[in-house]
């Protein structure tokens, strides 16, 4: 299984679990988190590319993964994305880089 | 003096201070810093958006500051920027709430 | 007028701007942020420590505040505030010590 | 060797190594990490709740596995540990998802 | 009263009140938080350094303007002050660019 | 293969591979990455040690075992190594402590 089948079988099965849970603080937020990247003043591929730069900036490698795999579902090119990537990187300097070779590598794997 | 006078005129001022200091890898960051926003594959209103959502989840009130200013010039209007805020609060957390009504007074500042 | 009384008016004025905004994500984030911390399997109380050295170690001095002057109206000693402190110290290390200062600027306050 | 079991092994062998270092700040911190979560005027049940709050904010996996842990021991219930999640998720947003799902695997692990 | 002076006031008094609180740990944490920057196999100028651009990439303005101070009384040059401040920069990315306004400033206000 | 010379290899691909992309604020950031660790009013040394602290406070793995294995290149001792530990620990707090751990494994295996 590739890393990114492992993360998205995990990803499943930990979602039902925590939904599972009858927290509903927890619930209402898991719904607010699939709501906030629908089309509207702005349409969901802007916002998925704001989900990607935030998620890099904040280095949280799933997050960068989930948001490539959605940027690429809402036809963004590899050019798009590396500019992406470049406002990223120069907002959140140096310490981006390890997850931008990630997120490359994540990039790459989606396109082959 | 207003808040955002204040803001711009420390910032010019401060800003020809250190790049008078001749340390050429501070003048070649401030140089990517500006040519990272510039129309591309992906327009520049667009990634006014990612610096201004970067700079919400990051909680930088001064870069808050300067992406609102430099995305109204792009023509974002209130709902889209509103939206991005939304994007920045979910991704981000409560923690960014703080930084939000300051953006929010600055928008209106902006707009009166 | 106070710095308390400052940060008190200007978050009511700008939630309620908020608010009126229109836009349903940043809406019921604002409700979830609400309903987090009322009693549960967990008291008030301990969730009022809990945001507040989440808080501590975020760095957020607009959340501290809300919440030491919520942790006094749940009835926080002293003591309680001071170990609760000392727990976001320890985790989020020396760059916590401002912070620290001014939390423990405002519990005097409220005390006075 | 389960990840848990790894994450123990390496833990201990790394304190060991670390502390056999004859750095005496580092000794002193470690000593003030173990003290600082000890029954007070709050209790130890509490304190590991604060330290799994703000594991959980800060992302940092290693540190939260450590609390889940810790939190068990002092007889936290599961729902008690989901409101304290959902505490560190409206704070933390979004990205602290990744590091809830691995929390929760934890504590199913340890709980089976 | 300058800002800086300012500062000096407010964590000299706050200091004493939160040493005064009689919490151990806290009281340790901050003896640990000076014995840190002594000589030993780096000396102090190093390790002043390090606390400055430490504190540059957490983007922490008390912090900075402590170890500004500190580098200036350990014999830091502005030429070399800079070139930590470019290291910090790369590293934390243009975020850290309002902290480094305001670092420079600071240097200015003590130089003169 | 071990873990380190893992990092080596998909960081040396990896850095390949997104330098092709064409992309010139990308290219001018790595550049710059380069330049600014180089020997100046600072001597590369200890401009190091600003990377690896910088590293350890922001916590990011991959970026600590670059500075580790080019600080022992510029001769770090394990004395000195351990000062530097010393001051990210207490500026950054225990949630350093994971990656303090890993960084002394990767020195040791270094030595070996």
């Amino acid at each position: 299984m590739s890393k990114l089948e492992e993360f998205r079988t995990f990803r499943e099965k930990m979602n039902e679990r925590i939904l599972s849970a009858e927290n509903l603080a927890i619930r209402r937020f898991f719904a607010l988190d699939s709501r906030v990247y629908e089309n509207g003043a702005l349409d969901s591929k802007t916002k998925e590319l704001l989900g990607l730069v935030a998620s890099l900036v904040l280095r949280c490698d799933d997050c960068i993964t989930y948001h490539v795999v959605r940027c690429l579902e809402e036809g963004v090119t590899d050019e798009e994305a590396f500019e992406a990537f470049s406002v990223g990187l120069v907002v959140g300097g140096s310490i981006v880089i390890p997850h931008l070779r990630r997120a490359v590598a994540t990039l790459d794997q989606l396109r082959a």
